[in-house]
């Protein structure tokens, strides 16, 4: 520790072996920088497989999303439609279940249904739907964690989710799976530049409300508000410098406990929770 | 569909092909329920890697846990230390960065450090500490959600986490790593039988709340309580028949939007957050 300099290179081996890490985890799960740029250049070209009763249930009916074919065993297909009208502007085909299996990996729970589809398209700030809670996500990318949350989001009436573009969750299956639907009952809103997009949303109502684990003012305690825009970092990392210096407010989930943060989806679904709280407050 | 039976047969080759999915999923996560009969029976001639700085730190300082050796990177080793004392009762051995790879997996976030060591002893309900809040859950299995929940019930100062010996989340890395810290921080306490369990819980005063979306009362109706056993199921198949059966009451999350329920991690940190509300109005 008193020497300096081997401490130094010690430390940026450990850098190099771990930045190689992320690197191929990022890779690994579709969310590195040039990925996300490819896809978003050719998005129309892009397709992917979505699986799952509720996930595909709910993209087939999303009159925004373009669907390629769906392949189903007969058993996927009548329970798809249990007492539940569905869009079936779309080929079928019947598989056996160990087909479905080889489209997208034996670990894949896609209960008998597999819909081929385009990505949905991402919206730009100005087709913002009138709303009273948004959800802005500050580089989290994490499949699950993003299926949950959106989730969450859908649950609790969110109009939309924001996130960066350059570190946007790139849609797949297992967000999609995690999303259990939420993924077609929500806006996806892309934006270049977040703190931009801060001030944007102040300046149309949005209070703009940062959460950090360390942060003094508990979440109770935000006088009632009219519109709330929720600002989410990812786990670890938490909200970017520029983030924090742009919120209206930064505050914290109070957690008496020994542990003072939660996992991000968790923490996202609480703080969803409070925020719509907050705005019945006023009607 | 108009033939009974070759819709039966279809059916049944289904289910046949699921439930071997379902076995090898089981398999692979550890949480079958022959492997934790297993686990149980010779408990104290398993060993396990946990993994990640706060993860290892709250094992290391867990008197209850047995450890065997810990393997760090120096970084990883200045990291673990970092303002914070640390009990080293504990041979500790440097190691490169890609030697802790191959002892875990690449996908694991060591962060350089690498505990070797024997699972927590589970404990019995006579057990139980003194506690106005525990989380009992029937049959959640999935480490990710699991490691999440104990994260959540440790933020929420739950005294315990209450699981069936048969479907027991099994003990391990991934499961540690969700839980950062909270799987050393926390009891957890087995039993053969949850409804007779749940019975027991009543005796000694507490409310036992059964959580479902499907219910008529929203969680937040509830009158102030003194002691809460918050009961939830696992994702799609929520509680068991007699679970529901034996439950004080049964309650919802009150979900404004098109979707009706929550992850189960996130379920379970709302729920335990509205409990902990309950609570305090006593306080």
């Amino acid at each position: 520790m008193s020497d300096e300099n081997s401490k130094k290179t010690m430390s940026e081996a450990h850098n190099t072996h771990h930045a190689k890490k992320r690197r191929a985890r990022r890779d690994a799960s579709g969310t590195h920088r040039k990925t996300v740029r490819r896809k978003v250049e050719r998005e129309s070209a892009d397709e992917l497989y979505l699986y799952g009763l509720h996930t595909v249930r709910a993209a087939l009916n999303n009159i925004r999303r373009t669907k390629i074919a769906l392949h189903a065993t007969k058993n996927g297909l009548t329970r798809l439609q249990d007492g539940i009208a569905i869009d079936f502007a779309v080929p079928v085909y019947e598989k056996m279940p160990g087909e479905l299996d080889r489209m997208v990996g034996s670990d894949a729970v896609h209960q008998g249904v597999v819909l081929h589809t385009e990505p949905l398209p991402r919206k730009n700030i100005a087709e913002l739907d009138d709303t009273d809670l948004v959800l802005v996500l500050d580089q989290v990318t994490d499949p699950h964690n993003v299926g949950a949350i959106m989730r969450s989001a859908v649950a609790l009436n969110a109009g939309a989710i924001i996130t960066t573009s350059r570190y946007s969750p790139a849609e797949g299956g297992v967000l999609a799976k995690s999303a259990s639907g939420a993924l077609d009952l929500i806006d996806h809103i892309e934006v270049r530049n977040l703190s931009e997009t801060l001030l944007e949303l102040d300046k149309s109502g949005f209070t703009t409300l940062g959460l950090d684990s360390e942060e003094a003012i508990p979440m109770e305690e935000l006088s009632a508000q009219k519109k709330i825009a929720l600002v989410l970092g990812a786990e670890g990392k938490g909200l970017r410098q520029k983030t924090r210096e742009t919120c209206n407010h930064l505050v914290r989930l109070d957690m008496p406990g020994a542990i003072k943060s939660l996992n991000v989806s968790n923490a996202a679904a609480l703080a969803l929770y409070l925020s719509r709280s907050n705005l019945d407050q006023n009607t």
